[in-house]
């Protein structure tokens, strides 16, 4: 089984970061490539930023041809995870996804922390678009100003350490939410009294769960690739991808 | 007031279909503007071309500069839509945000009648994305078969008013959802027992709402422009207007 | 186009003050006429004064005959609007229900701010009714105590500012609700961080938006005038409204 | 105990026909009058009916003083009945609730079946307004035409059976929804395959637990009788119970 | 008619408790005989006690055999409420279902008010699956800790006291959460701007409204009997009920 | 890594089944022992029968000791998880909830196909708990009668077939609920366009995930051990888990 973990931001440093964390569960048998974003920007923050990662990772997918088995979008929010899904044949995770619904097993209530108030709403709206709200116990921020968006973990461990701990008042189990902070549950987890999640593991091994049942998958339905299209000025390997659409099927 | 119709789809006869039928509820004293899509697909119809054609909505709005107060997103199912009302500190409206906004004080449920089935999942994503489930009736198909795209409102109005006589049945407000049925309500209302919506022209009613609304402005909130951002290989008016960002804030 | 502004409290000045921040937005070509209620209430302030409102507004309507095309219920809560919006055959609007959808087009979350308790539990229930839970921050009321209701926008204008910089920190629009504080928002909004909503200019464009697209028109749906019905005792112009009903429908 | 049983339709058949079903469940110990509305309608079915019955309700309330420990408002839809509740500082019920709530504990899912589509957006609406929609499995109606609305019982025993079977595969409680059918549910009740329940029996006996339940009443909450309050044009009694207003409280 | 109050716990003290606070409401005609729980935990306060407690409600019942009309399950959180009124074809009430029916028709909404926080989770769970989340105002704890479980009333009067006032502001009803400190309401009811509900009292009623509406019974929907099984290990009573099964079906 | 699969139902048949396909997906590393219940009922499809079912898990599961690191409840509708899950300090999973969340990254809605229309509320019951109503497409049955329950996979193949594709019309993921039809996905998948979800393998690999995440263990939240607690009459393993309870915690 081959995976794919496709960072949407351009910082490669986040990229290892997210590949770092995921390797301690990755499974006999798997093998982990990664692929950064080669336009964008370096760290991902509001909705229009978003939307554009979105089609970048798009392109990327299309760029990496069937070189995997199943992809994660590791981008806390998950940029085109639903038009990924829709648009390639096999299965693609999202950090916030696969973070909501492992969290469904293992507690009644989910909460967030994570380091910055700007891409909040947009959390937040992933949650409502999961039909998950029922479940969400809100996101928690600490006081403090985040510095270097690579050393994140390190420099606000302990105001993230706080944080984890108020909002264990209201959730059983606390994703550690955004990329620049994988990694760091295992060093914060004796001091707080809730089941941490870091995303990008949780993704993984959701990647493997739907890549292994796979063999019993759709050829139709509203995440079936879409019939073949036209277009104008898209990247090469994307506008292939689109008109190539589902195999057999006429629009 | 300058408004701005941007079709986010390529087709040229798509835009003209739209801004003809807006043009019959332009107010006096308000200007509309068109402009239709410089690369991307003839006819969006599926969430991965939605996503692409979002992105491609940033950058034409970010290529009109200052020429417009208001945008309106002229493709049913918004692609782009928040993304873009973060981004410019000018009110952008989508076509089924407005229609569904609007139905919602003419009755209690409404319905979506369009004319392939392509497109219903992604239309209904954005009604729970929105929180309106509670006063959604579901969506209403034709059975024939959808030919030319540009010829869709003559070609398909006898099946089309059928299906809005069974809509009628569960809901008081019947959207005619799709760029490519735009004006088609006012041909057929007599033959339909329920209040037809335009959204085209509901989008452009909400636009002139919202700009003559609009000195009482947020500097703020999560719909707030970011702050300014470096990026790599976007267009050159995109990537300018990322950079831009909010004045005087530091990410 | 002829609007009415219907002010369902016995207050003059409070129909003074409405009318002039609603003339602030009025589009070319749109008269506005007020009346204020004959019977009932200086100023409503609990479900059991509303429901007599509403009758009222009922009757009020009925009284002013074929004198308008448009009509704005103007207490916040919208006693009577279902009922007046099914009675009629003309396009009624609401002050709660307007601000409400239109602050769907400008944000995320929306909050109400006031100035007395009393309404709070029925304006909740206006939301609940609505169906627009999901997307609402609750309301928010300043310490202070109420004095003179039709000078509270001047008495408490720094306490409800205070307020609406809290009720910034949940919501992206803020609904300034009831009548009494109309005109406040272009005082006060330098000072606050979101975007303020004054109920009376929403109510008024939302109207004007609503007969604007009034041509097709509904003759059936929940909406649709009842057939004609007898009664005992109530005013002449409401019986008659009643027993015309629907032209052609028999019960 | 002394039970109030309020007909807001000015037909004193139908009092008559709801409290000879009402008067099968009447615990020893307990008294039940009855009050017909003076003026109004003989048979409210539309929203705009029900909104001036419910003023009726509280006129009629306010005239039979302090003659009652406890009222049932005696008409599905339960016009004026959270303003009753609000208004006077004895228990109120109403028979749309009362049957909801009590269906809640009998089954899973529970069903309207009625006899004209006409209230049935109105009666949809207390669902919403309760927030029972999680528990609502629809409204069932027969085809065939309603006569004479005071024997609708007699005339569409039939008809109403059959729809009831039909409910009776989407809810495990059925809910005959309109006076006019009150008593129907012992005559049908072995032909179909639910929990049948006659709301007026259930109103009654709601009404009876929450006398029982009362001493330990609120003296403040959002029911909590308003401040005394001036009025103009209202019927005297009406115009005195909101004068007096809660005890010792000032607005 | 012939109630049973059976208490899930083995501790005879609370079933005193709970039968004294219910019998001052109990009707005349109406006798109320009690049973405590033979096996399981002297106070249930864990999802996992619940569930064996559940299991032991049904041998309970079981063991009761024809001797009751009606019965409580006399427990906050309602033990094996659902699964009782299932296999048993006479109503079976919980105090949990039946406190928060109740409230729904005193007041708009209603809060928990327990003594520790252990139970809050499965109390919680109880609301979201009855679906009454959009009523309920969550729960509130006094910050002391309990004592002697059989003395909670007495010994936490005032911090309970305290914690119903904090309650107060955001709820009209307030449901006194768990079997110990039934009867307190009556002793703090002056000090309390609020409804206040004794579970075990609401539930005595709730069982009196059911069995007198009982003779419209249901022979099928999804809390009728199930058909006869066989089974392994249970209790002979318990096993006589299950093989008994609804007469006359076959799996 | 040691799973349990832990049949509730005493019928070694059903377990075998469910074992046969569950070790299709089974990980490089993991083992999986099987348990069956020793007492309760041959196949469960009742809410009554799963109250007693689900205290057997908890007896079982005791009765298994040390000997597992995560346990799978495998009989649809998941008797006891929540208990079991709060209970033991190891991973516990169930079929409906793992195939439900595992559904939520595959598309939109999931519907369940199932065989016997007596099991359809307890269901979905599960799914209102879960809080996922709003990704719940319903419940699809064949009409054909269900013979022997060991037999059910292969006599109602074909009916199952069609039921199957009458839910792709309503959701993109099919869960096929049920023990007896485990293994049938396969068989079936080239006759369904929509993707096949078998909640045996769904929750084998829900537990291999939930395991190997587990290091960021909970030592508090609300799925933490209970204290330890004192209990009369039940079995012995079972009586020794509650006593023990949380290590150094005091109720």
């Amino acid at each position: 089984m081959r995976l794919l973990l496709l960072n949407p931001n351009t910082s490669e440093a986040l990229t290892e970061r997210l590949a770092t964390s995921a390797r301690t569960v990755l499974p006999a048998g798997v093998t982990l490539q990664t692929v950064t974003a080669k336009r964008g920007f370096p760290y991902i923050s509001s909705r229009s930023e978003a939307q554009v990662a979105g089609a970048i990772v798009l392109e990327t997918l299309a760029d990496c041809g069937d070189s995997w088995d199943g992809a994660i979008v590791a981008a806390f929010g998950d940029p085109g995870l639903l038009a990924a899904r829709e648009l390639f044949d096999r299965p693609v995770v999202g950090m916030s996804e696969a973070a909501m619904i492992t969290a469904l097993s293992l507690g009644q209530r989910f909460a967030f922390v994570t380091f910055t108030p700007r891409m909040v709403p947009w959390y937040e709206e992933q949650v409502r678009l999961a039909g998950l709200t029922g479940r969400f116990a809100g996101t928690f921020l600490p006081d403090a100003e985040m510095g270097d968006v690579t050393r994140v973990a390190e420099d606000m461990a302990t105001p993230l350490t706080l944080t984890c701990q108020r909002a264990a008042q209201h959730a059983d189990v606390i994703i550690l939410a955004g990329a620049p902070i994988a990694g760091l549950a295992p060093v914060i987890q004796d001091d707080v009294p809730a089941i941490l999640l870091d995303p990008i593991r949780a993704a993984l091994l959701q990647c493997v769960t739907n890549v292994t049942l796979s063999p019993f998958g759709a050829w139709a339905g509203s995440m079936a690739t879409p019939p073949g299209k036209d277009s104008t000025g898209l990247p090469e390997a994307l506008a292939s991808q689109f008109l190539k659409g589902a195999q057999g099927l006429a629009d």
